[in-house]
């Protein structure tokens, strides 16, 4: 299966296709000097898997953990690019979740101003969102992707097979991500995580997510408009995870953080699918905290914030409020 | 004097107005958080003007030099805007030469993946070509401009009479690019140099070479093609101005590189033109040296090389030659 993401010049192709990762040659434009960057919890065969069909092929490896997405393992991707001499036509090349694309791809772009990236996602919340759509970041100072760019791939490969050696958790966090697409954008992705079955379509739910996310990257690049709606349940889901050290996972996080954006009778089907998928649905950690972290987010404009509210599925509202009135919701809600 | 630089959505204004810079506040957004960028070199009065018209202001001042443009000064950049708690809607403003305003520049691209950024070039050669294009950049490790992005200002600001407090030298250097523009695209701004009462004419001289340059730029952003014609100059240039340890001024360093880059005529004007100027047209130092220095610079793709060449003042022409054989003629030129 294969979506394209609508960007004129810069259109790509996502294609999702079961053991895609050990042809990557065949999609790939990789008779040149490869950087492919990987980390410690990605099975170490499917970076050298890729090796095996690049040309001139450079592994770099880092430590897994949201620890390791900062300035400095940056720089070392920029040593690793500089040491090697890589020129404007050879390419980067992500194998691995969020980190290692976010990471890697914002080497990729500022490397001589901008080079090839490629990125094949191997978790779930990657595959199903943040290998798609340009945006490229390292943390900075405490404040999550603080800063980055906006720098698309030139084709983004997803092979299904590799979810198989995923923990369970880790799959279900991702996957809040889809249910995320499918309330926004797609009411049949999210039909599918309200039947028991839903395990066995999940290369369906990887198109229509994919899907989703190219539509809206298509119409706005750069988050100015529309884009910015997949912040949907973000703002307050940061918040906790800054606030539980990370011991939650992303996914897990963004799960509590839509609840209290839903309407009430979106919140009732929303619930039990997060229950089958094994997410929380309620925070027992400091409310003060997450409320202290949320003001430093940065999609926070002088006073107010802009949130994301789903009244019902398949549909979105921006609202913008300002900042104190979160705060007190956020009380009556997490309390 | 207002030249348009045509980006399509990203277009935006290059202003040349005498005393331009105690009214920035009429041509930018200043109502907002203002990063003013600036470094020791500049009188600090600049940024005082600046800052008096912004609603929120805050300076940053770095030592002068091309030692400062490394990424530990971007991150104390990056490091004010997260003190200060910059926001999506807020702006950074560089007054400065051409470290001041690529440094900003590139902090103002990877902060939140892009904030606004306007310039106000306060040397001859920032006037005259590096404020204008959005290519901004740090070097790294020993390399120039190695990690940057293409990030346009949102307006530029040309006061020609900030120049009356340069050195003379430096003034020269500066021109030095706005002769490559001349050869290159505009044989009336060339002739203005071959004649002794040149400096009766610096608003026309900046007004033409930005006029050149914005032409080029709309052409070729990202440098794929056209653009990459910039370079004249600059490859042998880079290399001398390494092996100098940056005791000749850029705009030098580029007046020796476009010599061996003309024609047997071109360069008969040429002499006369960089002589009235006080640049430098013989080198004295390592040439081997240069030539190694050459070979790391970062347009190189494989073993070979592209040149930009000019046959005929108001031309140019590529031409891709072996590594080896630019090594050899500079052997010939530069012995």
């Amino acid at each position: 299966m294969t979506v394209t993401v609508p960007l004129g010049e810069r259109s790509y192709e996502v294609i999702i296709e079961d053991g895609i990762l050990s042809r990557a040659g065949q999609h790939l434009d990789l008779n040149r000097k490869v950087l492919i960057v990987t980390d410690s919890g990605v099975p170490a065969a499917y970076a050298q898997a890729v090796a095996a069909q690049a040309k001139f092929p450079v592994i770099v490896t880092f430590p897994q953990g949201e620890e390791s997405k900062n300035v400095h393992t940056w720089m070392t991707l920029l040593d690793a690019l500089v040491e090697h001499n890589f020129t404007r036509t050879d390419c980067v090349v992500a194998v691995g979740g969020g980190v290692v694309g976010d990471m890697s791809g914002f080497a990729a772009a500022a490397y001589l101003r901008g080079i090839d990236f490629y990125n094949i996602p191997t978790t779930v919340l990657a595959q199903v969102d943040s290998s798609v759509g340009g945006k490229v970041a390292v943390d900075y100072k405490g404040y999550k992707n603080l800063v980055g760019a906006f720098h698309q791939p030139k084709r983004v490969l997803i092979d299904p097979q590799v979810l198989s050696t995923l923990p369970p958790r880790q799959i279900s966090a991702g996957l809040a991500e889809a249910v995320k697409m499918g309330l926004l954008f797609d009411p049949a992705l999210f039909s599918l995580f309200e039947s028991d079955d839903y395990q066995d379509h999940i290369p369906e739910i990887l198109f229509r997510s994919v899907s989703a996310k190219a539509e809206v990257v298509g119409q706005d690049e750069t988050e100015s408009g529309l884009r910015r709606s997949l912040n949907f349940g973000h703002t307050v889901g940061h918040g906790v995870e800054t606030v539980s050290g990370y011991s939650l996972l992303h996914g897990e996080c963004v799960a509590l953080g839509m609840l209290p954006m839903c309407s009430p009778s979106v919140r009732e089907r929303l619930l039990p699918v997060l229950l089958r998928l094994g997410l929380p649905t309620s925070y027992r950690g400091d409310t003060e905290a997450v409320i202290e972290a949320m003001g430093h987010d940065k999609k926070r404009a002088g006073g107010s914030i802009t949130l994301v509210r789903c009244d019902a599925v398949g549909s979105l509202r921006f609202e913008t409020v300002p900042f104190e009135t979160l705060a007190q919701e956020m009380r009556e809600v997490l309390a």
